[in-house]
């Protein structure tokens, strides 16, 4: 018997006692956002250190000037990446609480129709339930084997729900001290509940508001329609004209950047069953929009997109009112990917509505922050590594998925410590995450912990 | 010596008195907006019917459910046209009151820095001052001939600032009472200070609200970006594809009913010397827009026009926020000319947005009631009698205008009473009627009451 397969062992065994010290945890009031729970945030944070600890990885309350990391460290004294694992301690609020079947800070499992046990609780899902699958796995090891395989730095925050207002400052006050090989981050679902999966794309995203002026003031449309121009219609012409008749955008210079995806990603994609109508069907859509000739999940991960999220111009209220404005305004995003640049695309985009503005307006810009795509190299040893130990758990090949929103800790991790992330969850899509009745499965977190425990091992192979 | 000659040189000789009167009846505060002021109101319309009595002109006072009416009836007992004069006793409020140089109801008259005499009152131009240039023609008509020379009915209200709310069941009630061959209104404004000028024509209008809804719910732009409908662009696609390239409306069938002006109609247009670029300067523009190959005003007054006057969808606030809106909304407005159909540019409109509209989505309409175009035969004799007659007194051609907005009192005497309008008024651009310091140049008082002796001469003969 290996020594893998007695930490797997004992993973089982203990399981008991792995939920048990779960629903400690999951009884702490760590609210984030709300200053009432402040004490409670401490609270969780200690509860961690202490366990942590005692799992086996010396850990810490780091004080930040809002609620405080938790920061643990074991050497293994092998060779082999010395990876950091990150998740988050604090929860979201909890109302409207009367739609919670029982309290939500009174952790229960529940068996369902098809015999499954799931797990209740605010944080069973996120992210408490997620990160304990990590701890747990690393005391089984230790516990079985006295050590880890790898060295291992764990960073545990408490204001995830809250924008992480601490994260920078202590990210760069602390950087020899966090800067390893690899992020583990578990705050991601799995492809569906028999498919385990891999993050290996995170769109990127960049903003611009934009503002055309005409006349001085608001005119009546009668005595100036036809001649004074209106900034509704040029800001209307600004977004009609951003993609052509299949759907690709039409910026010069937008699509520098972009990547073919590898064929066996395309591949690997086509096969992952996702149905489209299915997806729109539950927002009460059926027809993908979109680059003619894509797959509907490179839509959604691996191509770039251009979106108005907000536009106005002159009279919002009952009734009418001839007005023609002396100003429109447009907010626009752009999701990126590969290697597209942040500031390239602004600049781009700026000069293509400039070329939209007649010469008796003016249009002023409000910048928005840009972040590039983010990506894990397809040929780094550890994606095949994690991905193997994964397929070994579940029985079923993980798939390597994308994302297309963003996970500022990624982008952090990388530009901040020089580290790619393997985002690894073991989350569904419907766990009810944020709302009421969060759950986990209890599938998730046993084989999420024995998940754990095979891709540490797996890390410490050469 | 002519009937004309006379009248014309006692209304010199009696200007003082005319002005004491119209003085008498500045004072009056008559706001028909404000509560306070309903007293004020009926203290108006009874100076007004007593002093048209003493005129000459035999009128009363007739109550409404709100402020009341002053009708007067002169028969003539000659041949010719049946005229009914039109203007209203009723101001603007005076607020802002501290931008007035002196009270507003205490009229006085100031010389200016070229000599030339000005009339300072709330009303002095819209609508006492101009009203009373009929009403002193008619009392000097009267009073140095006996009679006038045509059958006159007046009719003053006094609810033109507040939306004439009385006026329809009035004018339904006392359609055969009000009802002549052609109503004479004195509330517009010459062409320049040295041209008169009649509106020959008046835009109509067609409104509808567009609400486009795609999903059934906002949308996180990274997670449904590029997969999912945004109403936001259907609502820019439908704005911009409303105009060509060359400002030419694309709505199929729009042009139905539009007619081509008459060639001395367009070349005494652009004889006009309007300067578009004054015109525009005024509010910050330079450049016409508008179907191109079109006189400037042309533009305003004779074109049709397709103007979002709103326009809305998505996130408005400060930053920014990720989302696809389930739905977005614009305010459109036609302006018709010519024997332009409403309904069915509405008709036509729809079928329009609904090409634009995706299968994914839904378009909802909020219809806004339509007016077609107006305006006066151009062979109506009494159009180039008007015309004549402006052309006598003020020693210059008189221009025959457009107007790009609407004046409701004009489609009202229309549709309801069969009549149609000379618009023929003496107020100037600069007059600050709605604002502080309104004021009526003594010129347009005196050169006013004048021209409408000669209009009601002209319009006498055979």
């Amino acid at each position: 018997m290996s020594a893998l397969d007695k930490v797997l062992a004992r993973i089982d065994s203990d399981l008991d006692t792995s939920l048990e010290r779960l629903f400690e945890f999951l009884k702490i009031k760590s609210i984030s956002t709300d200053p009432a729970y402040k004490a409670d945030c401490r609270a969780a944070a200690e509860w961690l250190a202490a366990d942590l600890t005692r799992a086996g990885i010396a850990s810490s309350v780091r004080d930040t000037t809002g609620h405080p990391m938790v920061v643990g460290h074991h050497t293994s004294g092998k060779p082999g990446p010395h990876v950091l694992f990150y998740g988050h301690y604090d929860v979201q609020p909890v109302d409207p609480l009367e739609l919670w079947d029982t309290d939500p800070f009174e952790p229960r499992i529940v068996t369902r129709e098809d015999g499954s046990k799931i797990i209740i609780a605010r944080g069973s899902s996120d992210d408490k339930g997620q990160l304990m699958t990590f701890v747990e796995a690393a005391r089984a090891y230790i516990a079985e084997t006295g050590n880890l395989p790898v060295d291992v730095t764990v960073l545990f925050e408490g204001e995830e729900e809250s924008g992480s207002p601490s994260l920078h400052p202590f990210l760069t006050a602390n950087k020899d001290e966090l800067s390893c090989d690899l992020a583990l981050v578990c705050d991601t679902t799995m492809w569906n509940a028999e498919t385990p999966a891999i993050s290996i794309m995170l769109r990127g995203m960049v903003g611009d508001e934009v503002v055309v002026k005409a006349a001085s003031r608001d005119l009546h449309s009668g005595f100036y329609g036809g001649a004074a121009q209106n900034p509704n219609h040029i800001i209307a012409s600004i977004i009609a004209g951003l993609h052509d008749e299949n759907g690709k955008i039409t910026i010069p210079g937008f699509y520098d950047g972009v990547i073919d995806l590898p064929d066996d990603i395309v591949k690997m994609w086509d096969g992952l069953g996702f149905n489209s109508e299915d997806f729109l069907g539950k927002i009460g859509l059926k027809t993908p929009r979109g680059e003619k000739g894509r797959l509907p999940l490179e839509h959604l991960w691996a191509r770039p997109t251009a979106e108005v999220n907000g536009m106005w111009g002159g009279y919002q209220g009952p009734g009418s009112k001839t007005v023609i404005p002396a100003e429109a305004h447009a907010k626009f995003t752009f999701r990126l990917v590969g290697d597209q640049d942040p500031e390239k695309i602004q600049e781009a985009f700026r000069a293509y509505v400039r070329s939209k503005v007649p010469a008796d307006c003016t249009v002023e810009f409000i910048a928005k922050e840009g972040s590039p795509a983010l990506r894990i190299d397809f040929n780094n040893p550890s994606l095949a590594k994690g991905k193997d130990a994964l397929s070994a758990e579940w029985g079923t090949e993980a798939a390597l998925i994308g994302c297309g929103g963003s996970i500022p800790i990624v982008g952090d991790f990388k530009r901040m410590l020089g580290m790619d992330s393997l985002l690894i969850g073991f989350a569904l899509e419907d766990d009810q995450i944020h709302s009421p009745n969060e759950k986990y499965n209890l599938k998730s977190f046993h084989k999420g912990i024995r998940s754990w425990a095979r891709i540490l091992d797996e890390l410490s192979k050469g």
